[in-house]
């Protein structure tokens, strides 16, 4: 096994976000495993990547990783390990023929994205092979960016939480933290929004749909927003300061 | 007033982890801010830029930024909030004369970032100005890309919590979140290991010095680690999974 594993953040969305790391190791590398939410669909991290990248001649593997909840605290989902095993298959037959094989995912690769855990199961089922993660531009920052608002300065501490857990856990720690990060608010907005309400947290929210991408929408009143026309891509920041 | 202030996140050391925005925002500024947090040193900002941005004909001006600790609930040291001041009278005096000028910020600017407080001052001082700030890749991110743990999966919740807070606020988050990123610990260093170690968390921390960079160390036996030897850019990771 001679190849070379690299899982690359390829940032939020805006083509300019990536770094010369992920640009050179993209381009350099023959193969590439590119992940997609929908079987149909396309993938998110190539449509970000082909602007900068050039790709001619190149092998693209897709790969479709369903877009199901996963509990850290379960067994994940038949169909979505099946996903990751494929993908680490498919990216082990290749390292074996002495390839490098480049991995994009959105955003930042530690921060809950497909690229890590195809890694991980790539080293459990081939515990000899060589990964690199890149790091990138994460949503998160990235949201804070477009909102102008801080996540942490001085002593601050930031909680980075899918809003999809209950109330008492949100509230919990929307009152001890100063900066609160909700991922995944779309399917959850109206409950959240009755949240922040009853917890006088309203004018400390932000929500940030598709940040660095074109049609990014910041929104400061959280209550003109349709739960229903949300994008997949929103988080909101809470910021008590 | 028509200059337009960035505030560009370049990273966490490495040069190629500038993004190709930071890159060409860096190059086609005419006047350049840099932090430096010795009066007498260099600037760790400017010293990865100038790897891959040219800076032949730019101003470049240094501006000290004294290292002091930044309590938010208390008002800030006069000498922090004079080179805040300082910063961001220099920047507006330029701004009126039309032209863009670049501050580059360590990391990401949203997370602990100099470049923040500047902008926020800048904004005091003269509300009209414009400003955009240019998220980067974190040390957060880099730090757990270098040592291979995710931040988050699935349902995970992480924090990112100075370590200077006492030992009873730092158990309290260690024990409520699968990921806890310790920022700061060189000064504390010893009495946080203590800590791991009554938590029974030691075998869970890896310590990432120096991200990114060719003198990054990864250590993952935190009883080895000399504290008076750890650098300014240190911080832990506790993954509890």
């Amino acid at each position: 096994m001679n190849g070379t594993f690299y899982v690359i953040g390829v940032g939020p969305g805006d083509p300019e976000l990536l770094t010369l790391k992920a640009l050179r190791l993209l381009a350099s590398c023959q193969t590439l495993v590119v992940p997609k939410g929908h079987e149909d669909g396309n993938s998110t991290a190539l449509a970000i990547i082909e602007k900068v990248v050039p790709l001619a001649g190149k092998e693209i593997i897709e790969i479709h990783f369903p877009m199901k909840k996963i509990r850290m605290s379960a067994a994940p989902d038949p169909d979505v390990d099946a996903a990751w095993r494929r993908a680490a298959d498919t990216v082990i037959s290749h390292l074996r023929t002495g390839h490098n094989v480049a991995f994009p995912t959105l955003g930042d690769p530690a921060i809950y994205s497909t690229g890590f855990y195809t890694c991980q199961t790539l080293l459990e089922l081939a515990p000899e092979s060589r990964t690199v993660i890149v790091p990138g531009v994460s949503a998160i920052g990235a949201c804070a960016a477009s909102a102008g608002v801080p996540l942490c300065q001085g002593d601050d501490m930031m909680a980075v939480i899918p809003a999809t857990f209950d109330n008492e856990r949100l509230t919990e720690v929307l009152n001890s933290f100063q900066t609160i990060v909700l991922m995944k608010v779309h399917r959850v907005m109206d409950r959240i929004v009755r949240l922040l309400t009853e917890q006088g947290l309203l004018d400390h929210a932000v929500l940030i749909e598709r940040t660095s991408q074109d049609t990014e929408r910041i929104i400061h009143d959280l209550t003109t927003v349709r739960q229903d026309e949300l994008h997949y891509f929103s988080s909101i920041i809470v910021r008590r300061r």
